[in-house]
Formats: structure tokens, sequence, C-alpha cells
């Protein structure tokens, strides 16, 4: 397929993602083309865009970067949202409320493969970003089954759920950055970038879990908020903010610690989320 | 970890598998390798490892490829027995019902990404490697979803039987000898190993519906003989068993044309299933 010069970064790496997922060539493919087409803020495509383009990059590297995380994160969204019988996934149904679960397997399994070879235009430098890739994968995997074997457990201790937190979303999140700086060989930096990542991942999942402290009480999912409160905070949503804060602090103190600016992106997310929830500590 | 000199290349593969499952690391690793402790026969791994010594390749590559293949078969099977409801695996529990649903689809997420992983050893040839194997991935994924989207219906055609057979464990089949093939430059050999995988994995599945008539009618599982009932055949036992060889038959002429007998051990297999079919079908 041709791709005209005019399309920009972000919309290549849109393309990118529907061919290789084989939009047009049977159900698997169509669905996880509807599923990515139904928007996400696409955070790590943009983290890899924007880290690449510091370091210098080649644009195809950073395309098919962007695209390999955007798409590992779609996997990982439709396996949990099986996983977790989560029925909404960007206001519509989730792929296995809507095409069954061996469907959702399926199509999971397709974004995942789908990632990999989104690498294979890496050149020289593919071997060394599928074994990265590969550790970050199973990170991630590790976060969801600790996550999922944590449920309904009202004793799990704050440092075991930041364990969780940043295993289960950290990895996804520095990964477009870790890839990025890999390729620009500084591979020196990756431990930064990995702490950036974590630390963001735990702010996140703790703001997530001051929307949903009810709801996750209900569904005895594991919350910051009933964590706080089961070890004797008087306090603990005025706790989880402080909390989220600091970790959003200290993520946006790694991100920028990385060379060339390849971390600004992500310390500039960390200071939205961050305002965002000063805002709602503020008096009105 | 030192790796002794006096390991055969199939215990290299073993070693292979549970290093990049990561066993000892966490609940999905060690039910990943317990699964693959299970047993199997291998068989993908032995077609990647003899074709890699006929076409003369490095035992590193021939290993990588070896447990990529192997890795991805295991993945197929956690993820297609939790779709099927399968109960049984090789003698034992099958993972979703010994581990429950979200562990098995974990493991089978890891099998998968551990498989591309191991392409790592392949150097300059990875990217190719990397788009092959997603490209038959792919094709797995589409006759997985044939497969389950023709349940309990007793109008699928013959052609439509053999399309879905050959889609479902066709392309695992021929992909070892794929691989091999790309990484001896031999590309161009690619068909003739594609037809032979797919007729073994047509008549492999004829032999298996032999064996389940009963069960798969009850189940509505997609059965040769019923497909050969429902259009009116007569003996549908006898024709089936005379398809099965048949497509044996090609599968070994198509392994047969590989370049320096790289299919050889593929035609063999064939060869061995077709004997033990004719023997059958002889009066005791």
């Amino acid at each position: 397929m041709q791709i005209p010069q005019s399309e920009s970064p972000l919309q290549r790496v849109e393309s990118r993602m529907r061919q290789l997922v084989g939009a047009g060539q049977g159900q698997a493919g169509d669905i996880a083309a509807e599923h990515l087409g139904a928007g996400g803020g696409r955070v790590r495509a943009k983290l890899a865009l924007a880290a690449s383009q510091a370091l210098g990059l080649p644009q195809d590297a950073a395309v098919a970067v962007a695209a390999a995380c955007e798409l590992l994160h779609n996997a990982s969204l439709v396996h949990d949202d099986l996983q977790d019988r989560d029925a909404l996934r960007r206001g519509r149904m989730a792929v296995w409320q809507e095409h069954g679960d061996a469907a959702a397997i399926c199509v999971g399994d397709l974004l995942l493969s789908a990632a990999y070879a989104s690498l294979a235009a890496c050149g020289y430098a593919t071997p060394a970003l599928l074994l990265r890739v590969h550790e970050r994968v199973g990170a991630v995997i590790r976060g969801q089954s600790s996550d999922l074997s944590l449920r309904g457990r009202s004793d799990t201790s704050l440092a075991r759920y930041e364990e969780v937190a940043a295993g289960k979303s950290g990895p996804l999140l520095s990964l477009p950055v870790e890839l990025a700086l890999l390729l620009a060989d500084e591979g020196d930096h990756l431990t930064s970038a990995v702490v950036a990542g974590e630390r963001f991942a735990v702010g996140y999942q703790m703001t997530d879990d001051l929307d949903d402290v009810q709801r996750d009480a209900l569904n005895e999912e594991l919350n910051v908020v009933a964590v706080l409160a089961a070890r004797g905070e008087r306090a603990p949503l005025q706790v989880a903010r402080e909390l989220a804060l600091g970790h959003f602090r200290e993520a946006r103190i790694a991100a920028l610690t990385l060379p060339r600016g390849a971390g600004q992106l992500l310390a500039d997310y960390a200071r939205q989320r961050s305002d965002a929830l000063q805002l709602l500590r503020e008096p009105a």
C-alpha cells in the first residue's frame, strides 16, 4: 500500500496497526481493527514518537516502535477486560461482551502477534528489541496475575499494592521510551525509564481508585483507599491523594533525567495528572 | 546459565523454552513450564531441527527456530483448550481446568510472547522470520475462528471442512520448515512447505475425526464423517479414510520436493500416519 507523504507519524501508526492485524482478512482482524478504531488516547504511541524524535531516530523505526507498543497495550486491554469481566471499554461493549469469549481470546492473540511483527522494521536492532519487549510483556503478565490473585483480599499491604500497580501498567508505559533508548544506543538509561513508568503507573492507579472507591468495594477489587483504611488510616482519601501526587512527582523526576529530552512527554503527562489531582484537592 | 556441551539439540530446545517462559519467576511462568513439562511429541521442534540440519544451518539458529515453533504450538493448545472447553491435555487437566480461565489466558499470552523472543537469536534474518511467523499465526487464528463459527452446523461442505482443517493446524506444521528455508535463503520453496503442512494437517484431522465420530456428534464439533454423511455418502468412514490417505500422499510429495532433503522428516511423518491408517483398513 502506498502511504501518502502527507500522513503524520501518528496516522502512519494507525495505518500500520490496521495493516498488521489484517483488517479485511477475517473475523479476528476485523474485530481487532474495530477495537482499535474505537479510539483511545494513543498515549504509548505518542510517547514512542516523542522519545524517538528527541533522540533523532528515523521515522520508520519510530512508527514501528509506536505501533508495537500501542498494539501490546490493546492486546492487554482485550484480554484484561475478558479476565476482569469488564463489560465496557471506550464507551462501547468490550470485545468479549460483543463478540464472545473465544473471539476475544483470538483478537488479543492477534494484537500481541502483530506487535512483535511491527518490530521487523527495526533492522539490525530487532533482536535486542524483541528480548526487551518479551521481558516487559512477562512483567505485565506477572502483574496481571498478581492483581487477579489479590481480588477480595483486604489485608494487602501498601507495598504489595504498589508493586502490583507498578507491574500491571508500568512496563507498557515505559516501553515506548525504553525501545527508543535502545534504538538510539542509550541503553544505560533504561532503569530511569522503568522507574518513571512504574511511578506514573502507581500514581495513575491511585487516581483511578479515588474515582472508583464504591464500585471497587462492591466488586471486591483492589483499591488503595480500602488498603489504607484497612491499616487504620483515618483519612484514607487524603492520604491516597498525597501518595499519588508523590508518585507523579517521582515519575517526572525520573523521566527528566533521560538523555536529550527523551522523557519530556512522559514528564509532561505526569505533570498534567498531578495538576488535575491538585485542583481536586483545593477548596472551590 | 552454562549449557553443558553434552546436551542434545532437543534438550537445548527444552532448556530454551523453560528459560523464555520465566520458570520460577511467577505463577504464569511456572504454569507454562509445568504445561511444557507434561510432554508432547515435540513434532514441530523435531521438524525444525531436521530441516535446519539438512540445510546446514548453525545449531543456535536451529534451536531458536525449534523453540519458537514449539512455543507457538503450546500457546495455541492452551488457548484452544480454553475456547473449546477441552478438559484434558496430555492425560492431565488442561491449564484452564486446573488453574482457571484467567490463568490460561495469561499462560497462552506468555507462551506466544516467548516464541517471538526466541527468534532474537537469528541475527540479521530476525525481521524476515518475524513477519513470516506473524503471517502464519494470523492464519492459525483465522482457522480457529472459522472452526468455532462452524460448530453445530452439519451443512458444511467438504471444501470448507478441508479449508478449516488446513488453516487451523497446517501453518504451525509447516512453519518449522518454512523458517529453516528462510534462514537458508531458500525462500522460493516456501509454497511447497505450506502445501505439505496443509495436506498433512487435513489428513491428520480426518484421522482424528475417524476416532471421534461419536464424541464429536455429541459435542456438535465439526467431523468429516458427519460432513460426508450429510452430503449422502453411503460409506462415509471408508471415504474419509481414502481421503485422509490421499492427503498424506500429497503431503509427502510436496515435502519431498523441498531442497536438500529439508522436508524429509515431514514426509516420513506423513508416511507413518498413512501406514497406520492402511493397517486399520486391511482385514485382520
